[in-house]
């Protein structure tokens, strides 16, 4: 089994990611397919592909990409089989962290995941080709054709199952999501002294080097980690006179103190 | 006024970043001082200065950097000046975050305050000269003499008084002390999928790139910020399963949204 062609569906961050990294590596995408007719008219002409709004789609034969979001997925699946009258699809990929391979199943005989591991935003030409990518299919054949389109486009990819996966995405919501609520809440804290978040960069670069190079358990430092409680009240006055955050400085402190107390 | 001299109390990180940077921007050095005998030897090395045990100094009349622990720098000074028999220092900085300029006021007419903003660490040759300093003086003269020397290792010196220093040190605990928190916690996550934490770098650095680049509010994304409350069940029955973290996963989401839905 090969996969010779490729059609998307959607046209969000992760279509214009595929389309992308597809026509940089000679994949063909067939067809685009989105309801939003500008962005899919934009796409389409990125990766050299034909486009069609959801109600205009003739046939699909080829494997479906679908890079829409987890709850959108059935809805499209269904829309999309009804304009083509058929039962299943040949082949289908879905791309979402958390949404299991399952919810493929009744559209077509060959489910499979294809995660892309990185946030990744529209209008960005360039990326790395070390994204890991997740992939999982139920049939040993479509995984290597699976896998060879992985391995074109990223020299990290993993099988992982959908149980796993959605693991994965709960450590990367943590490390990311909730990382950058960190940021913004510093953020806020330099608005009320005027200071611009800038002189932030280096600390929070140095933070990531330390993360990646001793383990973020290792490299973890503060007045929390080292149980400086003159510090940390300082720090919860301060908030409280700003008159938020001192329940979720609290909270994170304790739960550094928690995890140092365990050791 | 002119910083002809100085030297150095500590052999912590701090101590050993100043020795490093002092040297390699010829800035003389004259004294190392430190309780730890080994490493105040191997920090006088690195920047060609005489070094003593606390009890063993006989006089200091150049400019001291408290370069120690922000609960050791009253202390410290008390202990120096009995051995040095004097009432008060010439002129002193120290390099606390959290700690005002008036702790010094009792031990010298020159306080001042030289404060370094990143995460530092001994064996670390290779520093950036654009690492922030945040510099305090009570005296014109002195703060010009301070500038100078912070000019001369950074190309970045802002001059700010204790209480603004007080809520940058606390911004700098939520962009890095607690960012590094949500990592560890990804990192307990990848564990119970056996998947190793450095699949998450290259996320992590995109993080980062878009919160600098952006400004972090801007670049939030995630379940919370969408409010996606399916897949925030989903991980939240997850985290049950594991028995932790349930509660700073909800606490989190609930700050994001919170900000989301003052827009």
């Amino acid at each position: 089994m090969i996969i010779q062609e490729i059609s998307i569906a959607g046209s969000g961050n992760m279509a214009f990611y595929l389309a992308r990294v597809f026509k940089r590596n000679n994949i063909l995408v067939k067809k685009i397919i989105s309801r939003n007719i500008d962005e899919v008219k934009r796409l389409a002409k990125i990766c050299d592909a034909e486009y069609f709004s959801i109600d205009k789609v003739r046939d699909i034969e080829e494997t479906l990409v679908l890079a829409v979001s987890d709850t959108a997925i059935e809805e499209v699946c269904e829309q999309l089989l009804q304009k083509i009258a058929r039962k299943k699809f040949q082949s289908l990929l879905h791309t979402a962290g958390s949404t299991s391979i399952d919810v493929l199943e009744k559209f077509t005989d060959y489910p499979g995941v294809f995660y892309p591991f990185q946030t990744l935003k529209k209008d960005e030409e360039q990326v790395s080709s070390n994204i890991p990518i997740f992939i999982e299919t139920r049939d040993a054949a479509y995984l290597e054709a699976v896998k060879k389109i992985a391995n074109s486009i990223s020299s990290n990819v993993y099988e992982m199952n959908s149980e796993d996966r959605k693991y994965l995405h709960l450590a990367a919501v943590f490390a990311c999501n909730f990382s950058n609520h960190m940021y913004t809440l510093a953020n806020e804290i330099c608005n009320e002294i005027s200071v611009d978040f800038s002189v932030m960069h280096h600390l929070i670069k140095k933070t990531i080097e330390n993360a990646v190079e001793l383990g973020p358990d290792k490299a973890q430092t503060g007045p929390a980690a080292r149980g400086d409680s003159v510090v940390m009240n300082d720090h919860l006055n301060l908030l409280r006179e700003m008159g938020k955050y001192d329940d979720i400085y609290k909270k994170i402190s304790e739960s550094i103190q928690g995890l140092i107390g365990k050791e």
